[in-house]
């Protein structure tokens, strides 16, 4: 069990702090700290909602932080292209200077940088840069090899970044767990990594060998899981991050997939001008292309509706199952037994 | 111009030496020798048929390959999986001694390889990876900006890895600049890369930067010239690199397509279970991917009869326009005529 203070500086909320919000919600090791110089003297909850990270201190800097006794900074945000900002840096080396763990899930690794790696030796102190591939992995060749008879793997796909497909996923293995089941989380992104301490950083692989890479994952959690319950990335229609995600469909090759979506969200983020498709046709679009190689279906919809009142959440619900005719639920807002349902039915269905 | 020496050790022949039959072929340098001791004694066009490489002597090692005064080291074979072999290891060394430089498409760095590197700085000898992404376009996020209006992008789409994507964007390239259009070639793999002195090593990228990378280099060809010709990689039905290929097509964002096969094959090269799709359906599922973020149609097939006789050939072309209802030709066979004046009448069509 770890003890972590999370650097979020002026960026920690609801929706910017992705990593720090996950670890907040999933992880089984202890927060002390938040830090964010913008929002100190709150608490967590204060600032994300929902009840996540209650009680936990927002402080203004590291050497606050370190009143808490971590032993780990993680650091919590995963700005676009993944730089380290530079005000960040004296944060990180007072932190290395006491020993703590370094855990970062930029792009840019750490344990690169001349300055905090020399630092991180001084003092004896673990950086862990969650993206680098592991090298066992780092430049494998998919070859295509089919899973353990009897195991199912899952994708959960979406219609964009940042939907919920992670917290889908994670909370579907959960509910597996919960009912007994023989399931896995596979994870494929820093903030599910850093919660579970298994999976690949899926967009950090090499291009040519990202589907082995998955592959490899994959084949991992079917011989010792009947359930895999694999982390989807991006989109198959993001205007960025397109190849990410078909290297995930293809490499995992799915049996089934569980399609993410934000309700209410209706242009790509980041991407004003690109509209959303529909729902309708993002299920088209996963059931095509994963059928290029392998046929996995669409057998439930996971719908995000964090912050929408009641009634607007159920509403909807009600409309996307009406588009789709797919079982459809929030499963942070009622629970994942829907939508393991659903898997276990065409499992049954189809075995 | 460089004078090249081409290291294919125990590799060279048509099918197995793809890089040093394109720059046989297609490049403006001179080819002073070949390296395989397997075949010393032979001359190129002996080992690969079609008049390539004519005269050009192969010989047993670098030693003897040195005698014909090269300035440049070619690996010229790209072996699944990119790793230098051991026995090359002498070689490079003698030519690193000479001066030569040494230009790898490899994926294992020869540059970043200690004893390789500390060679090339004590003898001011250069080492070019051709295969590692250029540090300006490494870490881009695709933005999708507009193209020039005006500019014509076209996308070479493979049912499979090797079946000519390169040759028929660089034959269009030629053939385009005979007629004196403003044309470009943008290169993405190492072999077109060593050709044109241009171009990325899409391949290589960082899966979430690839399509970005692809972007930045295909606005600059839109800038510079009216067609531009991105050629292909891999096959977005390819059971290890699709999610290349889908970087590729979203990247350049294509106005048309070219669909490449190579005639007679039905099976996944190295895949032997995984049998291709038809030319009708893979033109489905390219226009399909692309139209997720910007309509392309397919606007001919370039179809790659190498070594067959000439009437199996013609049966082969005809069959595959009656397929598809679209102009087809192989460009080395019988020019790019017909194909370049497919991709005018699609432009007059819709301008």
């Amino acid at each position: 069990m770890r003890r972590i203070a999370i650097l979020a500086d002026g960026s920690f909320g609801p929706f910017s702090a992705k990593t720090a919000v996950g670890v907040l919600r999933y992880s089984p090791d202890t927060v002390v700290a938040v830090i964010d110089s913008a929002r100190a003297g709150q608490t967590a909850d204060q600032v994300i909602g929902s009840g996540i990270g209650e009680g936990v201190p927002v402080v203004a800097d590291v050497a606050a932080a370190l009143e808490h006794q971590p032993d780990t900074l993680l650091i919590g945000i995963a700005p676009i292209g993944g730089r380290l900002p530079d005000a960040w840096r004296p944060g990180i080396l007072t932190a290395i200077e006491h020993g703590l763990t370094i855990v970062s899930g930029l792009h840019f690794f750490l344990g690169d940088d001349p300055e905090l790696a020399q630092a991180a030796t001084a003092h004896n102190a673990t950086i862990w840069d969650v993206r680098r591939p592991p090298d066992a992995l780092a430049q494998r060749i998919r070859e295509g090899t089919p899973h353990r008879a009897g195991s199912h793997t899952v994708y959960f796909c979406g219609t964009d970044c940042d939907v919920g497909k992670m917290t889908a996923s994670f909370e579907l293995w959960r509910e597996a767990q919960r009912r007994g089941l023989s399931a896995g989380f596979a994870a494929t992104g820093q903030t599910g990594i850093v919660i579970s301490g298994a999976g690949i950083p899926a967009d950090r692989f090499i291009s040519d060998f990202l589907s082995g890479g998955v592959e490899a994952m994959t084949l991992d959690f079917t011989e010792r899981y009947d359930w895999v319950f694999v982390e989807g990335q991006g989109s198959l229609t993001h205007p960025a991050y397109s190849a990410v995600t078909l290297g995930l469909v293809h490499g995992c090759a799915p049996d089934m997939l569980i399609l993410c979506h934000q309700a209410g969200r209706t242009v790509v983020y980041g991407y004003e001008d690109t509209p959303l498709l529909s729902l309708a046709k993002t299920r088209e679009v996963y059931e095509a292309a994963a059928g290029w190689l392998k046929p996995a279906p669409v057998v439930a919809v996971a719908l995000n509706t964090y912050r929408m009142p009641e009634d607007e959440a159920q509403a909807a619900i009600a409309e996307a199952e009406r588009e789709t005719g797919l079982p459809t639920s929030d499963p942070v807002r009622y629970g994942a037994g829907a939508l393991l349902d659903a898997l276990l039915a065409h499992s049954d269905l189809h075995a």
